[in-house]
């Protein structure tokens, strides 16, 4: 499956090895809290959901967001498909705007395709060290129909000011485009609370996957308060996936019960775990920046395209390599995985580097 | 939610009121295989699953479809996502093709507008007391790059001849274009066992949803004996949704186990009911074609919108406008309810025709 000529991320999914130590996958290895797997024993539901979701889950989502009703939310296939939906309703808008969409580069790797898929086309946004320069933004802002703006980031960890965020909503409500915030990595913030990008042109993309640990059953939502846009949305998904999984969004609903307590706890082992990476990749003097939000680090390595490679065949360690996040001279190290196996995985890192020509 | 200008199926999903008798639903009413929930109290996973489909399931399946392996399934959400993947995917070749796709009206709602939201543009096939015409098959075929097949039909309840659906083999194999064949309702046919449509230019579409009565978990999947299709397909689910729930697709292994004769003995209620509502529509003189497959009914009716309108706003009784379904001056009767419900559906629709002017 994996081959050096590609070395995508999808290629490593499912990859096993004895003694293998991965910094690929961006899925928390840690289990959902309990309560979600308390419901199964008694389930037997079968039939249709509501398309727009479960009305009790989007009850509890919309406590979550201050002056929001149950209505603006539509609850998807992950944020993936919360995503991929905007994505093809803003193409099938009949609008003068430009079928553009800006975002930072680097960028998940998904998002180009997604935005190519719906028949729009990727604008990039130049960075200064992982952030967001809002000048060349209000530059190509003036181009596109919607920016998409995914802080905290994946892949450079990188959480963008609370100013830089206003300006964000100023410069895109005055320009009349939306907004497609991506925040699922909003409860792993290590320097401040989420701001939550807000607006009437805006359609905030969440899930219960990083958060809850909750990815393999693929519940996200999105929220906005243009009622038509959430219409459109609702009639596209009526006929390309009907409703989400019923029992997955009962599980998502147990979750929404649990205390915050179980985030706060969460997020203190991220930072145990992003200071041991971090410390790590720093004394072995590589260019990195240290992660405010999410769960990454994207430093610069010299051949990263051999660097994954002979990482993972020589040393059986995943990375994945930095051009598929637009990142080319870079590698994501991910830190979903315990202090023992970063410390192992370091000490393979630092037996590779130091033997490197 | 339930409007007379709209009236659109969607618009009824959902809806509850005391004493309401719903031929409109095309669900099965009775539960799924016991054997389905008996994983629940143990489960415990919660990681991403491979993008294509459990390993497991895709095995399973691959010994109902005759010269198949696991690697030529795609595990999805319902057969719509597997509809929309396959759409989107055909939309994106580079093919000199015409961006035309070939469908029988009528057709199952989602069609039309699934074909347009991925850029191509239906074309409709004339028929027959519900029968594809090969002449105009033959006709139009040249002008598209695939044809979309339903039998047995939503909404007519029609399957088509061996002799017919051989033929369309051969035409769309000499022209060198794809099939579609959506074959949900295979294992509720009541004149024949199913012939599977095949050839290295098909896809297959189906889904747990009617044969084991999954709707809510919406477990599809897709087959194809074309490697290249089949990677397009999942390269573009990996982004647009990864892998299908994976709670879901175990429970729709399970599915795979249960003896044969759980259909069987479905197929048995179906035909029962069949029979019911058959006679009770043909017994008021309405023009109805006897179903040999799926659960529905098209019969001919006057003035079909006030027809769905009073039936469900003074007889509580729901049934949907021909005109989703490309077929106005119908109105599409499911009968997916037990005998005694559709026993006092007949007496309300009696007494409704009997007072129309």
């Amino acid at each position: 499956m994996v081959n050096k000529r590609d070395l995508s991320p999808a290629s490593f999914i499912g990859v096993a090895k004895k003694g293998l130590i991965s910094f690929g996958s961006g899925q928390p290895d840690l289990p959902p809290p309990d309560a979600v797997y308390q419901i199964l024993p008694e389930y037997r539901d079968f039939k249709y959901g509501l398309i727009q979701g479960l009305t009790t889950l989007r009850v509890a989502l919309a406590k979550q967001y201050p002056g929001s009703g149950k209505d603006d939310f539509v609850v998807t296939n992950g944020a993936s498909e919360a995503l991929d939906l905007s994505l093809r309703v803003l193409a099938s808008l009949n609008t003068k705007l430009p079928k553009k969409v800006l975002l930072a580069q680097p960028y998940y790797y998904s998002y180009p395709h997604l935005i190519q898929f719906s028949g729009l086309e990727p604008v990039y946004l130049q960075t200064t060290r992982g952030r967001i320069d809002l000048d060349d933004f209000r530059d190509k802002a003036k181009q596109c129909c919607a920016v998409l703006i995914n802080s905290p980031s994946n892949p450079t960890g990188r959480v963008e000011s609370v100013e830089t965020l206003k300006e964000i909503e100023k410069i895109t409500a005055k320009l009349g485009i939306y907004v497609l915030s991506d925040e699922v990595y909003k409860e792993l913030i290590y320097v401040r609370d989420n701001y939550l990008l807000s607006g009437p042109h805006v359609v905030t993309i969440n899930s219960f996957s990083k958060t809850y640990a909750m990815c393999g059953f693929r519940i996200g939502y999105l929220w906005s308060r243009d009622k038509t846009f959430v219409e459109r949305v609702i009639a596209m998904k009526t006929h390309s996936s009907m409703n989400t999984n019923i029992l997955g969004q009962e599980m998502a609903l147990e979750a929404t019960k649990v205390p915050r307590q179980f985030i706060a706890g969460q997020l203190k082992i991220w930072e145990q775990r992003r200071d041991l990476l971090y410390q790590g990749l720093f004394e072995l003097g590589l260019d990195v920046w240290k992660p405010e939000g999410a769960f990454y680090m994207l430093p610069k390595i010299d051949r990263p395209r051999d660097f994954v490679w002979d990482m993972y065949t020589k040393h059986k360690v995943i990375t994945y390599l930095g051009d598929w996040f637009g990142a080319p001279g870079s590698v994501r190290f991910s830190y979903a995985l315990d202090v023992e196996k970063i410390d192992e995985g370091m000490r393979r890192l630092r037996e590779y580097l130091s033997g490197r020509k």
